[in-house]
């Protein structure tokens, strides 16, 4: 089985962990959605679920990029050993549901552009890990400078 | 039009509003369901959205009371005058919801049998009720009592 040991192996890289993100972020994108990608690993490195923010496709508030990795993921018993890897820092909602299921592990591609609940998590006894991606950095800078109103409405900041 | 004024002050009362999400409680509970249900409202009593955890019926461990009703209310632009209700204090992850969406107060049916991050809120700007309503006591006991396993998954506590 020595395939999936490596596999698994390489898929605890943050960087490469954060690649699953980044193609949902990026799919989002072409979708004409706001581009933030999410995805829960298992601590081998198993692939859990992978999401995307849908709030445009799914004309839905509620799917954050977190969320919908989350749920993809399906009904799991035990969190705490678990990796959410974002591209983007998780705001408030998406830090309250690492912190209510145990969510052991967070690794975030920016926090450049947005910054929301991750030193809270930490405080909170979550291992937090912020990278400096650039590739997330570049997407979400010109997201927000194309479509200000619709980030602000997926922030709730008012107008 | 004054049936519809009347209407909208009536349900402005907190016990009045907390019926609607007592209602969808009692029907996750009917559906086998964990009876836990929130209701969105307009600052002049206009019903927004309501929902109920459907973890069981749905398979879907992201779908909180909170986040049905949020999810049900559709997008909206402004939250600061709307009022979440739910029969039970708001978990972390839905607690997290209010927090970023700027959703301006809550009503709690009861924080007897649960209590989440609605002292959080508080501190944090929200107007918060919290009401101590014996029939959601009762429905939160029953259910506690007879599923302890599937609650403790639901607040992502490990056994």
């Amino acid at each position: 089985m020595s395939t999936t040991v490596t596999s698994a192996s390489r898929a605890l890289d943050p960087q490469t962990m954060l690649q699953a993100a980044i193609s949902e972020a990026e799919l989002g994108r072409s979708e004409g959605g706001i581009p933030i990608g999410a995805a829960l690993f298992a601590s081998d490195g198993t692939l859990l679920g992978s999401g995307r923010n849908r709030r445009v496709q799914h004309d839905d508030p509620s799917v954050h990029g977190e969320t919908d990795a989350f749920r993809a993921a399906g009904r799991q018993r035990d969190y705490r050993q678990t990796i959410m890897v974002t591209t983007l820092s998780p705001c408030w909602y998406c830090s309250g549901l690492v912190r209510q299921f145990n969510i052991g592990s967070v690794i975030v591609g920016e926090s450049v552009t947005f910054t929301g609940g991750h030193e809270w998590l930490r405080e909170n006894g979550v291992s937090v890990t912020v990278l400096r991606d650039q590739h997330c950095i570049d997407l979400m800078t010109e997201f927000i400078e194309t479509n200000p109103a619709l980030w602000n409405e997926d922030i709730g900041v008012s107008e």
